[in-house]
């Protein structure tokens, strides 16, 4: 089913900001966007004190031509909520929904997001605003979809207001009942920090040293909710009026104050924002993230919901996206599962603190330049992608994503502050996405009988039902992988006694005596010999296990300090499976070659073999199967297709054994014998 | 005419605080100053607290007796407002009057500069006082200048308190009228920041992201305008009660929270504090500052009025100046347009924040160091160069100077945030300091018509008939070469729509399709072919503009990137000129070569040729020319002089042909054959 | 005497939290404990929360039952006062308890020590508990020493709220009687800061720039005071309710904010916290560390409260200590005059921010890892070390250290900031730590004589009497050794006027003309020619003094600048004995050659000579002498023993010529003609 079903394509646009324009632009850019196969635009998202000049009057007008000329010329509105900023008398009139930073400073009006998101004021307002948006408009023609907010959290993702402190223990009443439970879970005898009454409880501002462990983790759970429950306000409201409406709000990917997983529940679609440094190479950051944004939601296609056809403004420094990779990225997004493709935005603005954000149309104003041909050329080739929407990716792999896992990982007062959860998340994610491995992010307590191999790095917390559910994976005859600094903490960053890591001794048929962090110049050695093609020795660095093994036999092991001989990497079989162990932090060749074997044994293959730097992907649909290719090196590549006549989606080109894509290129690969939509 | 009818000499003396020491002390200080050839003294800076012991009374005892014992000894006083550091009696009356700053927080007493410039109390209390003083001492015959309070803006150049607040919108009402203006002027359209009354706007103080570029551009006027104000306030009182006697304050060279053209307007003399490091080799940052300070009121001379004999205290570390080199910057100071030299400060504090920072006298009291004696060598020097007051610099060569663009440039949300205003002046500016040849800083609306070349690096803020200027002068003949990210943004940081850069396209004779700033570590090339003594290959890095010729040719072009071979510098014939673009940040021998190209063409030369090194200026007066040859190498340096008998001012030595220069040596040269004062 | 008469031997144990556990817990923690060797435990230093749950009530059941226990099991208690950490309840009914930062931040409840050390609340309700502490265990058999509070200072040695302003004002009057003389002793005249009445003075808060260096020497004299006067409000009410009982509270060794030599008046034994980087190599900071500790209360043995069984969990990244490390660790800080060794802390907390911080008993919670065995190890080989306790060192070198000079020399606006007291003060001692030579730390002003060598790096601040002091002492024959920035200023940090350094010049025969900080990259060099073994050419950094004899001689000079030639380094015979001047901080080389030089002329030797890296050190009793050898080194090292033979105290092998020492290994030699205890 496509996302909406007033537009059963490939979606193509970009936020929309008419409202700093002369309405004679509007019509220009009717033309402009015809002409760029532009479907879908976004409007709306900060035009909230256009909307409404005061506490008591609203003004649609300007809207309602708008939504108009859209509906006039074919193109459908992503239509915001519009309260993604707050106008400047809100801020006069309710000061207090102004956010607070942890030294207890209120916020100044004149940027954007300058809400808390529990204040009543602005929920009240807020509110008032998307009743009467989704009423005035619920029957347009143009609706297409209803944009919530924007990028919730992206600033201010939390707030130390008095509101704010009063929330919070409501919220961890409802979460603990007592006070005496939540003293148990944040273990307040330590350093003197029994409460006795709800009302004893503060936010973890500015303290002397390191706050509660148990505290900054349930804040952060707090927040999220915060604004969950902000998006959640908006949200019931227009499913209320507009039930068929479908309504989102656009994620900023992987992004950590925002648990999607628990957000995406509530949303009809995933989007997202992608905004890759252009200059950092091979985009692997940003495919785990189409992937991550995928797996949301099961597997159902999202949207790419912004991006920037050439260079942003709010880095220290913005290169151009060079001439080929706006489009090569925009087509990476539909190889991992989007069924759209958007941008910030249409019109580059004139003024304010984004006029050098790229857009669809640039300064010039007109069509001529690069910018606009690039966009124009592949807004007219997704016309011809129908075949795609709601296509699927079949993942046999999957990665442990938790984000409660990663606020606690990186809480301080820890053995190394250098574990980052992304950076352990993606080692192991580079290396499948080298091979052509598609992976899906799964929470741990999910079904994983569908995969054939698991890989959960640094799972530091471990909540209840989670070892129960690993193990029953690798009972029946699942594949683990996990590393070091897993199965450290419960739900509370409690330590789980007995033995790191407690809760998956059994599983893993080891223990960890103890931790050893190294220094960032430091490194250690591992041994690898018996294992067939993974023999030699590898480099590792970051972090040491001392292992004492407990059934598990020892694949590598370490080659200096006082635990040189000791197991580094371990395997142990467990009923029908068998779970691997990396008590380290290995080079990337190490990595690559480990996953080549355990992929090998389970007989797990990419869609195509490609070299480094040629990415490949797989939709599918009964009986139809779409496989990308993305040279995304700046010199041409050669790849051996599979013993098949193949169509390129694109060109319509026919294609067989060894193709050569050049440097920048793409194609989609349609086997012949297949039936096209 | 000298800077006071009372002294007509060059000034030599220092800041001189007599209220550190016992009164036994001011008799030897009477000594040593006399010894050393002072002839003026700043007076009474930091003097409130003692003038004014209280909000009712005054005590003018020992400045009675100080200002006496100066005029008993023939030393005139430059004699201050005292408004500099308000006592602690005013924070603890009036705390509302110390300022606030971005998060909220008042700054407390305790160091000095702790006031709101637009505090009420604070002017009251200081207006007061100045009016006592004006007319204690408005016949005295010691009162030589005013001093108006001390570095405006030093420490505290921005305050967010209330009444900063109120005082914005009235100078937002005053300079836009309409609500609806200020609207249409900052953009709010965007981010949903529209105001509908006065009374919503805020300032600029901590935002969740970029705060509006127009607010904040105006927020930087508005407190140059506030600092101007209070200073104004004192001004007025003093011209009004000694409507002869010269009134300044002092500057801190290329200072940006104030738009120092605008407060030269109300100054009779320009007069600054230089405190190079010591270590950072040739002084040319110093001279571009000494040939700005000269351009603010069209040539007049300035006064160096601060710097410091030995080391500073306020570095992390503060070296020496080595043996002769106070008194080599001291002439450079002269040879560029200063009407004298003086120091901070007299004799070094014994206790308080400055107590390390160097002096004329020394802790140990005596005039027996290397100190006074260098001091005292320069102040007899002077004595003898008379003739050099009020000689003038006559320069050929202008490079456009805006506070507001600089103001704008460094907004953040930019393109590349390493365009540094002051680093793209000094680049050009270096090239003519290293070539000798003289400059003049002009706005950007200022008659040109003087100066064979001008020069504008970065002029991004364009306002209002800056282009027409800049056409008309190059129409009837004029030169200008102007840089990437030129002609961007009006006057309220809105881009000028139409094809980069728009007001300057048909100057320029081409387009900028899109920017694409570089990297630190990255860089291009520049090729230059059939262009005479510039061919060769140069390296370029910062940013490159990619162009499109609409009339001019291309003098170099890129080596690299997906626009490689596109034009990178220009030159466009318009009327009876040149204008040359230079679309890059080139290395410095291209920009020398350059420069030296087109100078040779407007038959623009330095008064000698010297060795790199080897700074020279002239200053002139009818019918006389002094050369000044100043040798910052460490090692002697050979100069070739013009085919004229001269003779060292300083020396009164005879010089011919080939003179040596040892290292720090400063010679004078006034042609024989000239009419000597 | 030993510490505690009820407990007369080395003291074993550590921190001990049971509220952390259940009391199931505790049972199993008292047989390990006695498994260990311990023999006292601190408990209660985080308590506060549970033994008092509210204003009015207070619940000591627990403790009481642990008490017992403790008793029972022959464990003696060091027992806390509990007020390190005060309970939520307080935070929540006397918000003004917390203390305030720089800026009038407010800190939250939610780590610990969120007080203020002047909170009337604070201390009305911390010492309400002290005495209800001392009156219920008074006569309880575990009761061996009071622990008050904890490590003062940690978090919070400066609060800036309303009762410190007032305090700050009563402290001042109480320095200094009249206003008049403040002024006179701040230099207020400076940047017009004179005050005319007490209520006029602020803290030295958040100001423009470098508050008056007057006001912030005695603000930090203030919060040292303070934090003193909250622990005397403690301290009095246990002595008085306990006379016998030995009260303390841990420093952490050389920690800025307290003036230790002030605070260990007032402690029957100093205790400190040792925490060392574990892969910085050679511990000569800790080493250094344990000497000050002992010279506190004039080389009465102190003991090491806490330390590390393998990594703590505050850095960024935290290795664990090699096998050995904390057993070599552990004698370093008895062969240095600790008369026990306690950790941070038995059980690893399962909850809270320090459960990654490592104990005695680790998180698997029994008695097989490698720590707990090590821990064990040590316990059982302490309890056959009884002779040493009370043993003392005998120093003939002492080396001034004065907290005042310290925070004087480290306020901002110096001629270089590089000059840091710490190390300075360690530079000197390193060379004697090499050379195996015990050092005892005195302030200035305290009787030299019986010392041969006393050594005062970096004496920047001399109070009244000092200069008298340091000349009686060389008169007498002493020998003094001094470093640049000596002797220039007072006890307000006014300068001594008359020639650097003024109340030194006599002494060292010699005055200091100019200071020429050095940048980070620059040196000079050393020439010393005539010296015998320290002829040679040496490398100096950070400083260099520009120095006219005046009776000394010169023993180095500098190599280069434009003061090539000049002395550097110089000795000055003055009556009986001699004073040497170092002017720039000279390269280990140069200090440890000089220093052999004059240790040889003096007649001072190392306990044994033993190969770098090898730590020596050695404790007496009458007619009793124990030589500790500790091997530092990662590798095997040879010691030639003087002609004797030798016990090793703790293995009880006869030791006789040459010893080898495996790495980490340790010696307590005792000569077999003495007479063991």
């Amino acid at each position: 089913m496509p996302v909406s079903k007033k537009l059963p394509q490939l979606f193509y646009g970009g936020d929309y900001n008419p409202e700093q324009w002369p309405e004679d632009v509007w019509l220009e850019d009717m033309r402009l966007m015809k002409q760029a196969g532009v479907n879908i635009v976004s409007v709306g998202i900060f035009s909230w004190a256009i909307l409404q000049p005061n506490a008591e009057n609203y003004d649609f007008g300007w809207l309602d031509r708008l939504m108009n000329l859209l509906a006039d010329n074919g193109i459908m509105a992503d239509l915001a909520t519009a309260t993604a900023s707050p106008p400047a008398w809100l801020a006069q009139l309710h000061p207090e929904s102004l956010p607070v930073d942890e030294n207890g400073v209120r916020f100044s009006h004149g940027s954007r997001q300058h809400y808390c998101p529990n204040s009543k004021a602005f929920r009240h307002y807020g509110q008032g605003l998307v009743r009467r948006l989704a009423h005035r408009y619920k029957d347009h023609p143009a609706l297409a979809m209803w944009h919530v907010n924007n990028e919730y959290g992206c600033h201010v993702s939390r707030c130390y207001c008095a509101e704010c402190t009063v929330r919070f223990r409501e919220w961890l009443q409802q979460r603990y009942g007592t006070v005496q439970e939540l003293n148990a879970r944040w273990g307040t005898n330590f350093w003197s920090q029994k409460y006795y009454a709800w009302d004893e409880i503060a936010l973890p501002a500015k303290t002397p040293t390191f706050a509660n462990p148990g505290q900054q983790l349930d804040y952060m759970r707090f927040m999220s909710d915060s604004l969950l429950d902000a998006y959640l306000g908006e949200y019931r409201i227009l499913k209320q009026i507009t039930p068929d409406v479908p309504v989102m709000t656009n994620f900023m990917g992987a992004f950590k104050p925002l648990d999607e997983f628990e957000w995406a529940k509530h949303m009809d679609v995933v989007t997202w924002d992608s905004y890759p440094e252009p200059t950092a190479g091979i985009p692997v950051a940003a495919a785990m993230q189409h992937d991550l944004m995928r797996s949301l939601r099961g597997g159902q296609p999202f949207i790419l919901m912004e991006q920037v056809t050439s260079q942003v403004n709010w880095r220290q420094r913005n290169p151009l996206k060079r001439p080929g990779v706006m489009r090569l990225w925009s087509y990476q997004a539909i190889a991992r599962g989007s069924d759209g493709v958007m941008f910030f935005q249409w019109r580059q603005s004139r003024a304010g603190a984004e006029k050098f954000h790229g857009a669809m149309v640039t300064h010039t104003g007109d069509e001529n330049g690069r910018v606009y041909r690039e966009v124009a050329q592949l807004g007219n080739e997704l016309k011809r992608l129908q075949a795609l929407v709601d296509t699927r990716i079949e993942a046999k792999v999957a990665i442990l994503f938790d984000w409660h896992n990663w606020w606690a990982l990186e809480l301080d007062s820890k053995p190394s502050r250098d574990v980052l959860f992304l950076e352990q998340i993606g080692h192991y994610y580079k290396a499948l996405f080298d091979a052509g491995i598609a992976v899906d992010f799964v929470q741990p307590h999910a079904d994983l009988n569908k995969y054939r191999l698991v890989i959960a790095p640094a799972l530091y917390l471990i909540g209840p039902g989670v070892s129960d559910n690993l193990e029953a994976y690798v009972q029946q005859g699942g594949t683990l992988l996990t590393t070091f600094f897993s199965g450290i903490v419960d739900e509370n960053d409690r330590i789980h006694l007995g033995g790191y890591p407690a809760p998956l001794r059994k599983l893993l048929g080891l223990c960890v005596e103890e931790f050893d962090p190294m220094l960032p110049d430091q490194t250690n050695g591992l041994r690898v010999r018996g294992q067939g093609d993974l023999d030699g020795d590898y480099k590792c660095t970051l972090w040491a296990d001392i292992i004492r093994l407990e059934g598990a036999e020892a694949l590598a092991s370490f080659t200096a300090d006082f635990f040189a001989g000791s197991p580094a990497v371990t395997a142990h079989t467990f009923g029908q499976g068998k779970a691997y162990y990396v008590g380290t932090h290995a080079e990337d060749a190490f990595v690559a070659g480990m996953l080549r074997r355990i992929l090998s044994d389970l007989g797990v293959q990419p869609p195509v073999m490609t070299p480094l730097g040629v990415e490949v992907s797989e939709r599918r649909a009964e009986g139809r199967s779409y496989i990308f290719l993305l040279n995304h090196l700046d010199q041409p590549a050669e790849v051996q297709l599979p013993a098949a006549g193949f169509t390129d989606l694109i060109s319509g080109r026919k294609l067989q054994g060894s193709v050569r894509l050049s440097a920048n290129e793409v194609l989609i690969l349609h086997k012949d014998t297949e039936h096209a939509v």
